[in-house]
């Protein structure tokens, strides 16, 4: 039976890098992917881009109201997700890879569990667990719940242990307070945090705006 | 440094076996473990009781606004949680062991982190994932977001694949409706699922109250 | 398809306890489950023993020169291994399982491997990575070539660390020079030690015999 | 306390891209790492090369007689290994990585144990775990026997499940016999096979030259 597999980790622990090499894997060996993700990130636009500075395109995103395992079907089908003109000669798919996947609804990654289920389709989705308050994003929190296998790709904290936590930044400051979703480039960027510096920063509470 | 442990699996995957044998491990090598559950889970009041037929005393129950550091703190220093008296010869704790984690609350997990993390006592946190509708409990949405290691106890479904899921049932049905927490006893029995099995129950969703 | 797993720990880490609950959870669910061992383990003769009290008797035991998979297979099809007369009505078996795994031979491993792959019946071997001198056991070092999965059982050292490796004593003093196989009882006991204190007990090297 | 890892997995699962991976986000954090092999892997000399198309120059390269610890204490200090003109300002070393791990002699995976025990310094050790005819190679035995953490890369067979074993080819041909080493290049190359499959090319056999 396939499966949907949750791998996940902080920021710049090399989801991106992984599931390009997931891909390259069953490619070189003549077996189909397909390659999505949310188009909420747009970091990147269409491109998935790996920090080591490789790239790949993605087969198609993804809209907070698309039911993605209809896409899904129809992509591998061989439809163009924009004209559903059918292809006849396309092959099945061996995998299913969904970069940025904590950005995906609650319904779609449903939707993923159903690909693994009853599609027997593997499906194989990466994405970071928490947000800058240490709360899970809708897609991760989800994922964490219903996925087959929860599996870590670790980075490290700049105090050399395992990092959990992505902090925010303005500039040179950690900040506490704003929207879950900053996608990271010219103002926000965002460090990888172990448990005690992500305390230290922040004041001695893990969930800043709602202290327990 | 201390980790926070999620060792978590469906109903009846041998979690309370497990926490047991930790404990059993830490003693027999003279070291003092301290073990605690929520007083939500009536079933054996202030026993942890294995279906193997192995049980032991709880240290402390906690309810849902207590601080359960605080508790745990008085409790290692020798202080009775009753009493408050404490004792001047209390040995260090090697290891804080926690059974059905999920009825914690949030601000409890955050709590069993900082003793973890501020503390350095490892916490070791058994529960189940999600409830009968395939949503996580309160205490194990936190533990997933920010243990710092999430270990699967495994067990099987009817169909021979990996039980994920919990259905319960009243008599010989499955339900898919009701309260989150029904301890299970004479008239609410829970069946360990695979993702397959428990669709094919629900009549193809994983949220029947709220499809997608 | 079925897998062959390698539940490997030190001594003491509760093999025989997680053994017995997989055993347990099978047959609550109504399926059926082959219980082995390797004569050589005179510890409990046919009895699994755990140190929380808790135990079982197997279904054989098997020799060195025993073909495993050949035994597995009458035995599953109802036939007595001392007589071999066929039981018509034995139902399949869900899962096989082996204690004390790192006494099988390779050859017996390799067997075990088969049952897995081309009986796709699942076989859960549990046992010990090494011996007292850091070298794996026979059947260990099969089963770490081999296994789909190997998975670790953990348990602490004296100094709180997980431990690796097992200290063989005789009376209070660590030996590192003996047979490899001394099953633990009246003089002989073991006790599982982390890379540093091992280290330290014997005397810097971690191949006592053969330094490197 | 630092750990020895173990990343194992079939040829072509990723691993060089993962060490790649892992180097970068120590360095990407202002972290120094130090990145050796076993100079027997003679593809791509002193580079390591991902198939995704990244590479990077090893800091130094091992013989089978080298004390990998002395050579790994004298880069870090700052010395070139050619010149051993010690450098002052040598920063520490955050992570110790190796690639192609399984050609370390066991007496070098002892020295790679101490230097994460005794130095301190995290040792991630990248390697196949098996050769053609399903046995470990030496550095993969005694990584199997005495790493702290063993983690699966996984790759994919051409039937879809889970490769585990290595088959050799000349030419079309599967070949069961022959030396243990023999770099994939013009003549020689390697496919990944899940255990079912080779079985099927092997004619039934783990071991094709010493059949059980």
């Amino acid at each position: 039976m396939a499966k949907l597999y949750f791998r996940y980790g902080a920021m710049n622990s090399g989801k991106s890098t992984a599931l390009l090499q997931a891909a390259y894997n069953y490619e070189e060996r003549g077996q189909r992917v397909v390659v999505a993700k949310p188009r909420i990130d747009t970091k990147g636009a269409s491109q998935i881009l790996s920090r080591l500075g490789v790239g790949r395109q993605v087969d198609f995103l993804f809209d907070a109201d698309d039911d993605v395992r209809f896409q899904f079907r129809a992509y591998a089908r061989g439809d163009q997700p924009d004209t559903l003109v059918p292809h006849l000669a396309a092959p099945p798919v061996a995998c299913f890879l969904i970069d940025e996947a904590q950005f995906c609804t609650p319904a779609q990654v449903d939707q993923l569990l159903k690909i693994a289920v009853v599609d027997e389709v593997p499906v194989l989705a990466y994405g970071i667990r928490t947000d800058f308050q240490t709360r899970a994003f809708p897609g991760a929190q989800r994922l964490l719940e219903i996925a087959h296998s929860l599996e870590e790709l670790k980075t490290i904290c700049r105090c050399g242990r395992k990092a959990m936590f992505n902090g925010r930044k303005l500039g040179d400051q950690f900040v506490f307070a704003g929207d879950q979703v900053a996608i990271d480039g010219v103002n926000v960027t965002y460090e990888s945090l172990c448990g005690a510096c992500y305390l230290k920063e922040s004041g001695g509470v893990f969930l800043p705006e709602h202290p327990a």
